[in-house]
């Protein structure tokens, strides 16, 4: 749930990826997933956008990625992304980029658009040719719609068990600005980049530089800090458009609403980035790590992460065993500044740790503490003032049978 | 099995920590394990050793470690290791580090040496106070035996569910010298030191200088290219004692036999290593990667482990998925330099990427070869001619069973 504070921004129920004013979205299955769900589609601005976005730090992107990020390198500037889950067309060469290079241009033929204004994106299996002719004979089938919003969020989805989205409205200048949001996980998600895709439409007018520092900085408080299961995609991307058609002027760094918009930015992916951790492969369970007291930012990060990474602590979690040993070892593990005569852990709202020895409280209270689909935990390391929170889920039996044959 | 060849050394058929000259051991069941079975004991050689050893990398070193590493590096001599399983005495702050003295005072007094010549290795839950009153109890107790290898090899396994030993001998100078270890596994694996309780013995003689670096090499090499789940532990521990019974001269890094003793010492290492992995909690399968064609060692070696380390490499080698694309993106997460353009890969004999795209071969095909206990794969980079080997084992519900459920 959006934690909406009604006098900077209001949670929109039923929000999408097309909330804002202008944009429309469609999809179909057209056979690309075996399971015959919807699985291509179309995300589109009615008028020409600031686009900016954070790819994959994955060595081989995808030919999509590799596509998208070059158009964005030219030009910020984007008015649909075409997309398609069930095949990653990764791992494919020259062949894949000539063909997410077709499929943005027969989305542009489509939308009546220069190609160039055309992104991709792409899920799903790697290695295997993009089945072309079901891209040819599907897309021009698509029918975009104002609320199409949640066909292109279930069109997304590869082993995602709910779609995800998002939408905020906030006041800028008199007028009411919309921020609207879709995302799919949920394997091969590690925080190193936007470690999915998602899609994130506003109806404010940015300015580019600010849209990219804005995204960045979101990015790295919401989706960076997520972790399924340490494995980086060849395809995440993380799109942010902005057409405008609010009316409102072009915020700029220096704006005076700048930082309430990168707020609502915020907001809107800390919600999605929460679904995908629950939605986890096989997780059960939603895991909160909340590390203060750090000496710096970047290691309130780095224990942060590494404690929702660790698998022995998801493992853990899934038994609901308060084993808070394995979380002082992912600690230590995470490369930040520790000191083990100043650690603090609580389980909840127990404290299980303190001056890096344990409190000896019971075994059975602190099991009480890991009931439920959401768990928190918080560590002080006793070092500094500077926070960070991540996310991530239990490690469950469904997540090996599940990826034990994904491909077959 | 170790591959042996016969003109450089010999593999000692049922060797053991104990099977270099003057080495004796031996352990009993404590009660510090829950299992009743053996726990307790000390590895000891019958004259002072050159002693060297690598630790943890992680930052919350437990009792033990901290203890032992202070007196290596006091003096790189010593003569015992006690040690016990159940309890890693970590994270119990200045009592732990208490106990882990008086543990070593009192063997050193059954032993009639000094206690600086005495270390400590201690493995199992962590933020528990090690029941010293069954450790004072029973020490005592303990039987040194030359053929107590065995035994002490039972006392130091946790989750392992098989005893890992090897021993070779080699000529030196016209004598037998032989080396003889044991090492325990199999949770918190990860590479980043000697990632696990090691105990390596020789009765060659060794320059103190000479001995680190052997064995920082060859821990290099092997047991720092093996991973199970990616967590390291807080008690890491792997010690070289070379006592010189075998009366040769002492070897130096300029030595004529310097480098057939590092080879043997990695021969023994790697089959412990090797024996490791595939004993992985829960593992089914010994995964052996091979990178090649990198650009430099750092890279051949980032590259090799982050394959072995991939959850989704893990889950897929359990189903017999050659879903090949998932090595493909974990060589993409590594860190090291590569060329999505120049990367091959082979599962067993089969190759089924060449030049970053896929060859074709059937799926029947490959899953053929990843059929039977051990499964190897090779990738190479084509960028250099620096190579690496790493190894690990697939991911199991099992692991996630075994691990939901461990302290309680």
């Amino acid at each position: 749930m959006i934690a909406s504070s009604a006098d900077t921004f209001t949670a929109l129920p039923n929000g999408s990826s097309t909330s804002a004013r202008g944009f429309r979205a469609g999809a179909l299955p057209a056979g690309i997933k075996a399971s015959g769900r919807p699985d291509l589609g179309i995300w589109a601005s009615d008028a020409p956008c600031v686009a900016v976005a954070t790819f994959t730090q994955n060595a081989f992107p995808a030919a999509p990625v590799v596509l998208s990020r070059e158009r964005l390198n030219a030009q910020p500037h984007a008015q649909a992304v075409v997309f398609n889950a069930g095949n990653a067309n990764a791992c494919n060469g020259q062949r894949g980029l000539e063909d997410a290079r077709e499929m943005a241009r027969l989305a542009a033929e489509q939308l009546g658009i220069q190609p160039e204004l055309v992104l991709v994106a792409e899920t799903g299996i790697i290695g295997v040719p993009l089945p072309m002719e079901l891209v040819r004979a599907n897309l021009p089938r698509v029918q975009l719609k104002p609320e199409g919003g949640h066909e292109a969020a279930q069109a997304i989805m590869t082993t995602d068990t709910r779609i995800k989205e998002a939408a905020v409205a906030l006041e800028i200048g008199g007028r009411e600005v919309r921020i609207g949001a879709m995302t799919k996980g949920v394997g091969m998600i590690y925080p190193n980049m936007a470690t999915m895709l998602a899609f994130i439409g506003t109806d404010a007018a940015l300015d580019p530089s600010f849209a990219k520092t804005a995204l960045k900085r979101v990015v790295d408080r919401t989706f960076n800090m997520i972790t399924v299961d340490g494995d980086t995609s060849t395809n995440d991307s993380c799109f942010l458009f902005a057409n405008g058609l609010s009316g409102t002027a072009t915020l700029t760094q220096d704006s005076p609403d700048a930082e309430r918009f990168v707020n609502a930015l915020e907001v809107v992916c800390t919600d999605l980035a929460r679904k995908m951790a629950a939605d986890g492969e096989g997780a059960t369970k939603l895991l909160q790590v909340d590390v203060t007291g750090a000496a710096t930012d970047a290691d309130a990060r780095k224990a942060a992460r590494s404690v929702v990474g660790s698998s022995l602590v998801k493992a853990a979690l899934f038994g609901e065993d308060p084993n808070w040993g394995r979380v002082f070892a992912a600690l230590g593990n995470s490369g930040a500044e520790v000191d083990n005569t100043r650690a603090a852990l609580w389980i909840g709202s127990l404290q299980i740790a303190r001056d890096g020895v344990g409190t000896g409280v019971s075994k059975d209270d602190a099991r009480a503490q890991m009931h439920g689909s959401e768990v928190s935990m918080r560590v002080d390391l006793g070092l500094g003032s500077a926070s960070a929170r991540a996310w991530g889920c239990d490690l469950t039996e469904a997540y090996v049978v599940e990826n034990s044959a994904y491909s077959t």
